[in-house]
């Protein structure tokens, strides 16, 4: 099977997202990684490496587009960016099984919808990072994430629907769906929840356990959790800028007195599991649910390791053979008009 | 100054909340606390407590209303509960100043909303929590929380008015207001917020700082957030869930090992330190911005100290003399009709 990787996307593209590439190579056997963007950018920086070259291939496309750039504009005007070029391939040629890019998210979205393609039955693809919980055995997919900031019903039905296949992909039996709402009480939510709540309620195909509060996400009580992508990515950045509060405020009370110091260095590697258990962007990359392979963006910040990490996400995601699924979930639910 | 208590709302009422005004009393001057609820109970557990008897009152109200029962139901079919009672005595008597409860929110919505009434010229009015942010000396309001699940775009700009209104109350030059959103640059939103941007970007007495996302509630670069009463809940209990779940990781973490059960010991003050600095709930309510006294909704599980700290915030609130304010603040829009 073979991953493409856009190497020209993120803050540290390209060297970072070629020495991820690579890691994952050097780490797990069963895949190729096909590096898409400058060719001779990338034949430099393949130089520092030990690899085995029949695992690397490069694809060349000499444009980028950046994240200042408007995204459908820039999908539009530059066919020749390593992101034109990475959904071309992936659409039209079958060994090519999915796409990791830690570039413009608006970009990767345009791109994925316009040059790849939604899966059949699809209304609208939703953003999909896969979270943490207080749990370790836990995970949580939480979508819509951004992608689509107004939605109507048949979107969030849908989503429930598409976690639900790619969670049953993974060997979770009967995953549980929540609707994320303001309150936990069946009759709370706004206008398009109100409407949502009664479908999931009824669906047959989808273990619906109701509404959930923002401070339920992570509590491990569901596998999915549906949501508009403007409220998602609301509650997914309101988590991350929490997270990142309380442990600013632990960093300066550990500096806040001689006893606390003693603290901080007994804890030290006890706060390095903790962050590594929170930092779930390190993991891997939010799933592009909905179209017709899988595309993973990673955050813009990407690290080497986050790729290598996000190059395996694509691996397993690939093997989940999952188009056909979502289609089959999808035909479960068709709106009344 | 007399401040309103309802006696008999929240989990831990009434000795709690009995406890809570008693020690407020014990603790301030300058204010008398009027409990409100069954006079019998009350005087029974008033005599635990020694106290300034002249600073103390009761106002007998029989009945209660739960969690459980329909916020309008409720409000109307029990005149005689403390809620109703207190709303009412609130807007005849001009010597009762301000009405904190830890009732049932709903129930405290909907009876300040008919009951109270409205100040003039607001649309709706707004909860407004004021939460802690990473630097000590800033708070940040962020409103609405829950109030309206759906609003349009009068409601946000009356949100930015009124919180602009209520942070000059305190002394805040120039308060910094911003729209919650699903990116910081202006276009990013959706369609509601669409609207609104450009009409806060434009509008007259505040000062209008952009778009930011979750991540940046708590950092301290803006002084009022505003969002439809969804995404606000979202966001506020995103991150009341994410904090609990850090704090619940570094307690399995310092259980862990001997070496971290040392580091936990040495940095037990600075753990206390950090959750009296992110337990935002038990230094006040939530004020419902926008009717005609101060609201001021504190948590469901609200402890004596809780209640304590809410009644001198409904103290300071009662003394800004807000009303008159706000309708000159709103004057400053008139949606084009």
């Amino acid at each position: 099977m073979k991953i493409l990787v856009d190497a020209f996307g993120g803050d540290n593209s390209p060297v970072q997202i070629i020495q991820g590439a690579i890691d994952a190579v050097n780490a797990r056997d069963g895949f190729t990684v096909v590096l898409v963007g400058k060719e001779d950018v990338i034949k430099e920086e393949l130089k520092k490496y030990k690899f085995d070259a029949s695992r690397v291939e490069i694809i060349h496309a000499p444009e980028v587009i950046t994240c200042e750039e408007e995204p459908t504009v820039a999908i539009r005007k530059k066919p020749d960016s390593s992101l034109c070029v990475a959904f071309k391939e992936l659409k039209e040629n079958d060994e090519m099984k999915a796409f990791v890019s830690a570039g413009s998210t608006g970009a990767v979205l345009v791109g994925a919808t316009l040059k790849l393609g939604r899966i059949k039955g699809v209304n609208r693809p939703a953003l999909c990072p896969t979270l943490p919980t207080a749990d370790d055995n836990q995970k949580v997919y939480l979508l819509d994430c951004g992608a689509n900031a107004d939605c109507k019903p048949i979107n969030l039905v849908q989503f429930a629907l598409m976690g639900t296949a790619y969670a049953e992909a993974q060997g979770i039996e009967n995953p549980r769906v929540a609707l994320l709402s303001n309150g936990t009480e069946d009759e709370k939510g706004n206008m398009l929840n109100h409407e949502v709540f009664p479908i999931l309620k009824n669906l047959k195909g989808i273990n619906f356990v109701g509404n959930i509060e923002g401070r339920d996400i992570l509590n491990g009580k569901q596998d999915i959790v549906v949501t508009d992508g403007f409220a998602g990515n609301i509650a997914l950045k309101s988590i991350e800028g929490a997270v990142g509060v309380v442990m600013k405020i632990i960093k300066q009370g550990i500096y806040s007195s001689t006893k606390a110091k003693i603290g901080g260095l007994f804890l030290k590697d006890t706060f390095g599991t903790i962050r590594n258990k929170l930092d779930y962007q390190n993991k891997g990359g939010a799933l592009f649910i909905g179209v017709n392979k899988p595309v993973i963006k990673a955050h813009g910040s990407s690290t080497a390791e986050t790729i290598m990490n996000t190059v395996f996400q694509a691996v397993d995601y690939a093997g989940f053979n999952i188009a056909d699924k979502i289609t089959e979930k999808l035909a479960l639910y068709t709106p009344e008009v």
